[in-house]
C-alpha cells in the first residue's frame, strides 16, 4: 500500500530452508559425521556471514574451529566471525587463511599478542572489544549470527543437547541464532539414548557432530595456593577487614588471580577471627573457584551462581548442591548470560585485579603490543545505574559518594587490588595508560579502558586502600591514588602533607590504622597452602587438573 | 575436617523430593487435575518459601495465582512473593488472605493504589522495587525461588514448554528455580500430542496442569493512533529531527505510550520527507507494537528483539520473520532477560514518558498513594557504563558530556518526553518530586526515583529540547530544564537571560530553531490516524483487539 518500495519478508528463513536442503545428504536427521563437517561449513556458510564460533572462557568448540581453518577460502570467505573469547590458535588461523576478515569480541587471552599483529598488518579488522553481556545484547541487536558452532558435552539422536557443567555461552548465542532464520551446529562428546538433562531442545539445533576428540576446557580459575605470597595474604587481610567488613559485603563477585584467591583462603581464619561468618561473602556470582573450597566447607557460602564450571571441581559441586546451581542430574547448570547479569545488579562488590591504573584511577589490562580485551570485567566493575533495590554495602557506599544537593542514591563497591610493582618491576600505577597508544596504533575511536575511574571506589595496595569515594576534587583523588601507590614513580610523586591529610580523614588507610600488624601477615594464615590441602579441605572431592599435582 | 561445623549439603534436592513424593497422588507424570491445584500448591509450598508468581507485562498466571488464593492460611504462610508485575487482585489477595507476607517485584500497574494501602496497613512488607533485570539477577543469588508457578501456551505430555510469542521472564524463572532445588509448576491453555517447538525441556518442569481457561495477555502496547494530539505530532517532529537525526540514532528502545507512539507513525511520513531511511531506526529492542507497521512497512527496520509479544500481532510477525525473532514454527520467541540487557547494552537511546521531572532532572512515576514502580526504564535509560564498543550517536554524546581531564568515553542518550502539562493539568515539573513523600510513607531507603537526573541526555516537552549533556553546572541544567518547562511555575522561574544564552549556545532548541514549523505539526503527518489504518498498512495481518476496534 501507499506505494513505498516492499522487500520481501521471508528471506533469512527460506535462505536458511536453502541451505539446509544443500546440507541434506550430508545428514542422517541432524546428525553429521565429523569427516564430512568441513564440507557442511561450505554449503551452509555464505561469503559475508556473521558467524559465532563459540569460544568460552572454558569450554571451546574447537573441532568446529578446526574445521573452519580448513573450509576453501574460494567458496568461503569475508566472514564476520562474533565470538566471546579467542584463545585456539586456530580462531586466529581463520583470518590468516583468508576465511574470516572482521571480529567482534570479547576476550583474546593468550592469542593477545598475535591478535595486535594481525590488525597492525590489516589481516583482520576489528569491530570492536566488548564485555561478555554487551556483546551477547548486540547478539538480538545488530550483530546477530547467521551461523553459530557451539559445543555441548552430549546429544541425543533427536540432536537435544547436554551441555552439562559448562553451559556458559551456550544458551545466548544458540537462541540468537535459532530464532533469526540462522543455522546452529553442535559438536559433542557423544552421542547417546537418553540425556541426564536438555540443556537445548532440538528445535533449536540443525546439525549435530560427534567430535573425534572431547571439547577442550581451559582450567582457567584454578590458583595454586603455594604461589600466594605474603604481600598477596597482607592485601587480603586489608580487604577483608577495611572493606568486606566496613561495608558487610554479602554478594559479590570477585576476578581471577592469586590476590583474590588468597582473600578466599583468609575468610574460614581471619574472617573467623573476626567474628565475620554470616556477615559478609553469603552470596556469590562466581566460577567454582577450587580456592573457595574451605570457606564452603566452613560454613561461609550460601549460594554460588556460575558464569561457567571449573575442571576437576565437578564432584564436589554434585555432592555440595546446596551452595552450586545444578540440574536433578547432580551436575552445575552455569549460565554466563544470568551470572553476569548477577554480577551487574545483584552484587554490591566487585574486586580485581589489573595491570594500570593512571591517576584518575582508569584501569587496563591493554598494553601496546597486545589486544586482550575485558571479559567480564567492565561489566561487573561499574556501577549498575538502574538499580533500584537498597543494601547496607551499597546504601553506605553511596553516602560516601554524596555531593551535596544530589538526589540519594546506592553505590557499587568496585575495588582495585594490585600490587605497586607487578612482575619485571613493572610500576603498576602509572601517568599515562599504554590504552592510549593502543589506541592510535589500532585506530581505535577511544582508548580502551577496562575500568573507569569515576567507577572506582577503592584502590587497594600492599601500601594502603585508597577510598576514592570519599575525595571531594580530581585533585584529591590522584593525591589518594599516589598515596597507595608506593615506591613507584607515581607513588613517589605525592604530595606528602595532602597524603597525610587524607588518611587523617579516613581517605587512605594503611594496615596499622586498620590494626593490621604486617608481622601476622603470613602464609600460615591461609586455609589451605597447597593444592593438595584443597583436596584435603574437599574430603577427596575436589580432583585438580595433572598440571596442579605434584604428588 | 579442621573441626569446623558442617552442615549437610543437599537439603534443598531432598526437600524438594519429599514434596514431591507428598504430590505424587495428585499427579500423573507431570500432569495435574486443575481442580486438584489448590491441593498441590498445599502440598509442595511450606510456610515462609520464596515463591514467583508469573506476572508479566503481558503474560500472566493467572489461573495458580487465583489457586493460590485459595490454600489454607493455616497450612501455607508467611509466603515471600517474587514476581515482575502485579497486576491482577489475586496477586494482591494473597497477602490480604494471610498467605504472603513479604514482596520483591518491580512494577505494580493498575494494582499500584492498593498496594500502597495494603503497605501502609502493614499486611505487606516490600523488599524492594527493582527493575526487571535487576530482579532477575537476584533470582540467582539471593532470591532464588524455592517455588515457580508460571504459564506456557501450551504442554505436550511429557511436560515440556510452548511459551510461544509471549516467552516473556519464563526462562530466567524457571532456570532459577528448576537448577536451584526448587519445583516449577506450570499452568497451559493445551495439552498437545506434538508440541510446535520446545521453549522449556519438560526436565526443568515438575508439575503441569491444563488451566480452564487461556492465560490472560494484556495488550499493553496498542496505541489507538486516532488519540494522538498536534502537540504530541510536534513533539515527535522535534525528536526525529532534532535528536535521532542529530546523533543518527540507529538502534534503540521506545518506552510505552502515545508520545513514542507519534514518533512511530512519523517515521514513514517526515522521517522519509528528511531522508532519514537506512539512517535511523534500524535496530529495536521493543514489543512488536502495533504503530511500529507502517515503519516495517516502509522499509525502516530491520531488526525487532523483543520482551514480550502483542495480542493480534502474531500474523503479522511470522509474515515478517525478517524482522523479528521467531521459531521455526513462525510464531516469535519474546525474551525479556536478553531484549533487557540488549536495551542496556546494545542501543544508542531510549525514549520515554515520565510523570515527572524535578530541577535536576531526575524523574519518577511514584505518587504519594501508588506504589508504581518502573519496569525496564532504569535499566535501559541509565548510561551502561559497562559498554565498550562505539556507535556514531554513542560517541557523540559522550563527546559533548566530556569533561576537561577526563579519560574520553562514549554515553547513552536517554530522552525523557513530556508535555509540561499532563492530565488535571497537573504539571510534569516541580520542586520536589512525590518520591520525596512516597518514601518517607513506606520507609524506603531511598526516594523511588526512575531516572536519575545525572543519566538524562534530553528532556524533549512541547516547548523545545533541552540538552543535558552540555550544561556544565547544576545551575545550568536547572534552568535548561526550567527553559523548556512551558507555563508550570518551575518553567515561569526561569532566569530569562541565563535560558536565551543556553538557547543561543544550542542547549535549548525550540522548534523554530530545528526549522519545525508548528503549524506543520497535524495530524495528518500521522502514517496512521487509526486502529484500522494499521491493519490496512498490514495487509490485513494485525487482527487487533475488540476494545480496539470500532469498526
Amino acid at each position: 500500500m501507499n506505494g513505498w518500495p516492499v522487500t520481501e519478508w521471508t528471506r533469512l528463513n527460506e535462505e536458511r530452508q536453502r541451505r539446509l536442503q544443500a546440507a541434506g545428504s550430508l545428514a542422517r536427521g541432524r546428525l553429521v559425521a565429523s569427516k564430512d563437517v568441513v564440507a557442511l561449513l561450505e554449503r551452509v556458510i555464505a561469503p559475508g556471514d556473521r558467524v559465532c564460533l563459540e569460544g568460552n572462557n572454558q569450554k571451546q568448540a574447537d573441532f568446529l574451529a578446526q574445521c573452519l581453518t580448513q573450509v576453501d577460502p574460494a567458496k568461503v570467505h569475508d566472514l564476520h566471525m562474533v565470538q566471546s573469547v579467542l584463545s585456539l590458535p586456530s580462531h586466529l588461523d581463520v583470518f590468516e587463511n583468508g576465511i574470516a576478515k572482521r571480529l567482534d569480541f570479547s576476550f583474546s587471552g593468550p592469542q593477545g599478542a598475535r591478535l595486535a599483529q594481525l590488525v597492525a598488518d590489516k589481516r583482520i579488522e576489528i569491530g570492536a572489544i566488548h564485555t561478555y553481556l554487551e556483546l551477547f545484547g548486540r547478539y538480538f541487536i545488530d550483530l546477530t549470527p547467521r551461523v553459530a558452532l557451539v559445543a555441548a558435552h552430549a546429544a541425543d539422536r533427536q540432536g537435544n543437547l547436554y551441555t552439562g557443567p559448562n553451559t556458559e555461552d551456550t544458551p545466548a548465542i544458540v537462541e540468537a541464532t535459532a530464532f533469526k532464520g540462522g543455522i546452529v551446529i553442535a559438536q559433542v562428546n557423544e552421542i547417546v539414548d537418553r540425556l541426564p538433562r536438555v540443556d537445548i531442545p532440538a528445535d533449536w539445533v540443525n546439525f549435530v557432530t560427534h567430535a573425534p576428540k572431547p571439547n577442550y576446557i581451559e582450567p582457567l580459575f584454578t590458583r595454586d595456593p603455594a604461589q600466594i605470597s605474603e604481600v598477596q595474604v597482607l592485601m587480603a587481610m586489608m580487604a577483608i577487614k577495611g572493606i568486606y567488613a566496613e561495608y558487610g559485603v554479602e554478594r559479590l563477585n570477585h576476578g581471577i588471580g592469586f590476590d583474590t584467591a588468597a582473600i578466599e583462603l583468609l575468610l574460614p581464619t581471619y574472617a573467623e577471627s573476626l567474628g565475620l561468618k554470616g556477615k559478609i561473602c553469603r552470596h556469590w556470582a562466581l566460577n567454582p573457584h577450587p580456592a573457595l573450597i574451605p570457606a564452603i566447607e566452613s560454613g561461609f557460602v550460601e549460594s554460588v551462581h556460575s558464569f561457567g564450571s571449573e575442571l576437576g571441581m565437578e564432584d564436589y559441586i554434585a555432592a555440595r548442591a546446596d551452595v552450586f546451581f545444578t540440574g536433578a542430574d547432580g551436575s552445575m547448570r552455569s549460565n554466563r548470560a544470568f551470572s553476569q547479569t548477577a554480577g551487574l545488579y545483584a552484587c554490591d562488590m566487585f574486586i580485581g585485579s589489573t595491570l594500570q591504573i593512571d591517576l584518575a584511577g582508569n584501569s587496563s589490562t591493554a598494553t601496546r603490543d597486545r589486544i586482550a580485551g575485558f571479559g567480564g570485567a567492565p561489566n561487573m566493575g561499574s556501577d549498575a545505574r538502574g538499580r533500584r533495590h537498597a543494601s547496607p554495602a551499597w546504601l553506605k557506599a553511596g553516602r560516601e559518594a554524596a555531593r551535596p544537593g544530589q538526589m540519594p542514591r546506592g553505590r557499587k563497591l568496585v575495588v582495585q587490588m594490585v600490587e605497586t610493582f607487578r612482575e619485571h618491576m613493572a610500576p603498576a600505577f602509572v601517568d599515562r595508560l599504554d590504552a592510549w597508544d593502543l589506541a592510535e596504533r589500532a585506530d581505535m575511536p577511544l582508548p580502551p579502558v577496562m575500568i573507569y575511574g569515576d567507577d572506582v571506589s577503592h584502590v587497594l595496595t600492599e601500601e594502603g586502600i585508597a577510598n576514592l569515594l570519599l575525595c571531594h576534587s580530581a585533585e584529591e583523588r590522584e593525591q589518594a591514588i599516589r598515596g597507595v601507590a608506593g615506591y613507584t614513580a607515581v607513588g613517589l610523586g605525592r604530595d606528602k602533607a595532602m597524603v597525610e591529610n587524607l588518611r587523617d580523614r579516613g581517605v587512605i588507610k594503611r594496615p596499622e590504622d586498620l590494626g593490621i600488624k604486617r608481622r601476622e601477615a603470613t602464609r600460615d594464615l591461609l586455609a589451605a597452602r597447597t593444592v593438595k590441602d584443597l583436596v584435603r579441605w574437599s574430603g577427596g572431592l575436589y580432583d585438580p587438573p595433572k598440571r596442579f599435582r605434584n604428588w
